[in-house]
């Protein structure tokens, strides 16, 4: 039904030109021209080198966007094949070369067909991280192109080939990163009495800290608080002027979040006080929670086993603490979220791995469930 | 020179008769009585049940006073010799029977002497944690009897009998006590969240409190913070509303010691801010630092060095985190606090150990001290 | 259908006569009494206290039991209607009278009643806490009387009257009790170098243990670990020889459960030695996770969706950190553990509360769940 | 009596050309040829850059040695004085240009005295925290310069141009430090449970190691831990494999040295081990206690107060934190270490800072006191 063989040469060619976040300037007019020449209307530099493909209706059909993410990751890549990363110290790494050239196969089938509603590609910049999503809103991306549902799809390893995985409500978690900077006053490490010990306060906080998801969290709630980074000092000999701590939180439910950060605002700065310390403390709010609405989960799972039946779908499976800047889109228009199966994972073929790679043989399946779910819900 | 069986027959007899702070009814009527005997003008009453035996000088000599405590321990004693205890619970195990019947000794001696100078022999109640030298004082002691120099001594296991031992400046340890009561909110154990633990506040303070000895005291001044109870709970399934830390400091100068207090203040009330409690701190002071004034720290010393020699005299020992509350009299008026050998320490033979007992070969050496003293500084 | 009046009067006696774990003797002799006058075979003295009642099949059907729980909790009752409780500091908090008169009330009604199947009605003793149901299997209940599933009931306050919830899988947490004894060495508080401080030990671990739930548990699993006691030292001036932690905690994952009793023993047992302790750990495990069988949790689903309509059952309602002994049964026979709606909770009429009362208005709808089960899964 | 210009224009010298340790290679070579035009005998090369000048006796009296130590620091002079140093990045911060000077016009003049003992002027390398002076034991000093008693002396800013002071017993502290890496396992900061995090382990290890000083360590005696480096971690996203924490340690006593590295390991590796990680200690020794030989002390008391009145001697100082490498010295020989007032601090003018400079007018006490010694102690 679909030329693959196309829809694989463009894989291969993005997956051999990798550009990171926002500067994906290749891979914007690479997608455009493709478009246009499906014959959709195309509009660039949507939050950047985001990108919108339109196929028009017939009319009385709803409006929907597929979402599909261009960006790829600072890694250098291990691999060998003939398509492998031609950019020193980047690759594509986490698949969004294949979910580029799946949503441009399904955009190539449906241009030529009639559908009553409208369908609107979507190629965001940046979901690495950065928040490309997020800023192809705050660009005007639903002002200008409203939408009764949105639609994304993520490559998933572990998963088998021709399977999908959903879940209905939130899904993965919230993604906020904060920096403690705990000022004290430095001395020699010898008279330690006449300063104020940063690095005394730096371990006071980090056992504190633990008791937030300990004690503060309800236990059926998920919520990680991870301190990454502890930085403070650079001599045997003097009690520095400040220490730094840095890390991450996630949760599954907004309520969460927002206790995270207040009990962690709290008890930082309380502990600080107490050892003669001050707190500096910026917490940046980065991904919200990925909800999934219910009524769209449930007609995606529909989509999905008609296509490959029954059991291969796992529905309702475990939400997962990674974060996906696609939650910025459902936070305004109701859609799904859902995963493809990229094959059993081999030692290291893991996402964010120099040696991983996207699948090939999900190509049709990633096209078809495109294609399927435009005449399901488009119509 | 000394009629010595009297003395000891008396040590006997207050051995035999022990009684705790405040309650020193048959004691103090025993001292008063003996001091009438002896000629000496008796004052009973001070400070509870204090007493003062004054000799009065023939004229142009200092008016000082030498001081003995009366008061016994809550101890059961374990010794089964004659003079054991008769009080069920009740023993002298620090001493203070041969405390008193040495300055007893001193003052029958002294009764028949003609000095120029006024002694004033203080005998007063509930040395041990209760502060009955600071009761007198407030009762008026030194408005009453005023005096140029006071005088202690304290018996000493592990000095050899004969041998005295004594330090000028901070010489024993401030005395302090408090109580943290951390009210948090209790809860089911398996819903924390409902709750603010009160448990995990107090495994923080104790972790955060020992930094302040560790960082905020100058390492070359001692100093103590002891938590000594811990309570809270009496459930396997309910997190309490509250727990409680109780503790003591001490140190050997008075600005380590406010500055202990101020440290544990800020620490506590803190950290359980932090966690979502709050903290309900007492914090009660006891007594101050025993400062002795080094010039009649010198002048003791030659006393003791003339009556002992050289050898058996120990001078600038080092100081003890033990308290006393002849710290409060040194506060008031110049004097010198020094030690009287008590033997060898043996196994158990130490102070407040249900074996101890005053060692009555060290009558004549501490009889001999007093008058010596007498003759020395109030001639 | 139902005679509700006599089964509301029984409701009322048991309430009127709390017993308490093990020692449920009346209360246990007049379920007995009443089994055999509907024409059942009765078998008393299972697991101490414990009845079975058997209806006997008409060949062909499964045999199946139905399980309620006939102990009171040592609470004094503070409600005044006449039924209240008539014995000082018991009473029927936790509903248990109306689990046991419901569970007769359809004994009496399928006793009249021809089905294919065999029916047991398994009373227990001493559900909060003491494990009654895990004496009863250990007293050889299902070898006695093998069952193809086991079910049980338990009152909901929040749920309406007329409501039911359950949920498959994992539904009730594990709970496991542990004592923790700190061995140190006491000392004089002003002395602690001649010590090792069991109190500081303490501080260390309760903070040490918040990380095995906020690090070591995946976040997507439930977990809690409590310290609900501390108790250690009496007196200001002396750190105590030894301290103890008591707690608790809760997992709905054997897994996760086995996983926090290693990191428990690990994390204690090594600060102790870092610190010169060491500690006496006890870990008792008390009941297992509650798992409701898939296949049994769907049938009892559709059994009460066509008792009282699709809206009023709550299916996938959240798993809970509370335990409940039936999860016993459920290691052995496959089953189902479901809800029955109280009436809204107003203030105070929350379980083991002194103002609750069993709502009477429950009792048809529990009595209709037993019967219409009976003829689903027993014809 | 001596010539002080010319001092003066050698102490100006030396403070324009800054060496550091090891690197005194000009220095050196500019003391060896002083010494040798005084006619002494001259050695050089011992232990890197030190150098030995012999002032053979007429015979009969002891023989001795004074030393002075020459290296400079890695600082940055900010003086604009004719004299600053000519070497960037490098400057006499610690004065001992001028303790070399000093020297050097005391081995002038005792070189054309006639003396009974032999004056050994030992000039070492690299006293700042590299142990030149060890150095120079390893490289045989005492055994090719035996001596009956060593001698040393450091300018003290804060006491008065032509004070003096010193102490007897332990004076300087020990100083060691230690490098502890914490190998943990990395993972996704999402994903604790897959790791074993190393900054929780360093939390809990710096609250722990305070109770080292605050619980272990007699109150009595000094002792320092400091943690001076915390680095872990160099991502919002990513738990690190492992983390490092670097620190010093001080005490006053050998025994207070040993017992903390003992519990410093004990402490940390059972933490670590708790926690699912291992610690990788180093605990590296770098200076002992300085303890000044009573007898000598004395001695050397009584010729400072010979030359500068008893007023202007403080002796029985308090004991410092900070360490010296002529602890090395002492340990082998007896002897004592004194301070020269070095003028009242002004702001800045403190040791190791960039402001500093040796006073000029302290040169003539500092060459009379190792005049006077000699005659006092080698005659």
């Amino acid at each position: 039904m679909v030329d693959l063989s196309d829809v694989r040469a463009w894989r291969h060619h993005l997956h051999a030109h990798p550009e990171t976040a926002f500067e994906e300037f290749e891979t914007s007019r690479f997608v455009a021209e493709k478009l246009r020449s499906f014959g959709l209307e195309v509009t660039e530099g949507i939050g950047g080198t985001g990108v919108v493909g339109v196929k028009r209706g017939t009319g009385g059909g709803r409006t929907v966007s597929f979402r599909a993410d261009m960006d790829a990751l600072d890694i250098q890549e291990a691999n060998r094949f003939a398509h492998a990363s031609r950019i020193r110290g980047k690759m594509h790494a986490c698949g969004h070369d294949g979910h580029t050239a799946m949503l441009l196969g399904a955009a190539r089938h449906l241009a030529q067909r009639d559908l009553s509603g409208t369908i609107q590609f979507v190629f965001q910049p940046a979901e690495e991280n950065e928040g490309g999503g997020k800023r192809m809103i705050e660009d005007g991306l639903f002002k200008r192109f409203p939408a009764d549902a949105v639609f994304g799809m993520h490559t998933r390893p572990g998963l088998d080939i021709g399977s999908f995985a959903l879940r209905s409500g939130p899904s993965m978690a919230s993604f906020d990163v904060f920096e403690i900077t705990i000022e004290g006053k430095g001395t020699h490490a010898a008279r330690p009495h006449l300063g104020a010990d940063p690095i005394v306060a730096a371990g006071q906080i980090i056992s504190a800290v633990q008791s937030i998801v300990s004690r503060s969290v309800d236990p059926l709630d998920a919520a990680v608080v991870s301190i990454t980074e502890m930085k403070g000092g650079a001599s045997w000999n003097v009690i520095p002027d400040s220490a730094v701590l840095r890390g991450t939180t996630r949760a599954l439910d907004q309520g969460v979040r927002d206790l995270i950060e207040a009990r962690l605002r709290s008890v930082v700065s309380s502990i600080c006080g107490g050892l003669g310390c001050v707190a500096n403390i910026i917490y940046d709010r980065r991904y919200p929670v990925l909800v999934n609405t219910p009524e769209w989960t449930a007609a995606c799972g529909e989509v999905v086993q008609r296509l490959v039946g029954t059991d291969r779908v796992k529905k309702e499976i475990p939400a997962t603490m990674g974060a996906e800047d696609f939650a910025f889109m459902l936070q305004e228009v109701p859609g799904c979220y859902l995963w493809i199966g990229n094959g059993t994972m081999e030692r290291d073929r893991i996402l964010h791995n120099p040696n991983f790679d996207f699948n090939d043989d999900a190509l049709p399946f990633g096209i078809d469930y495109w294609v399927a779910l435009a005449e399901a819900v488009a119509k």
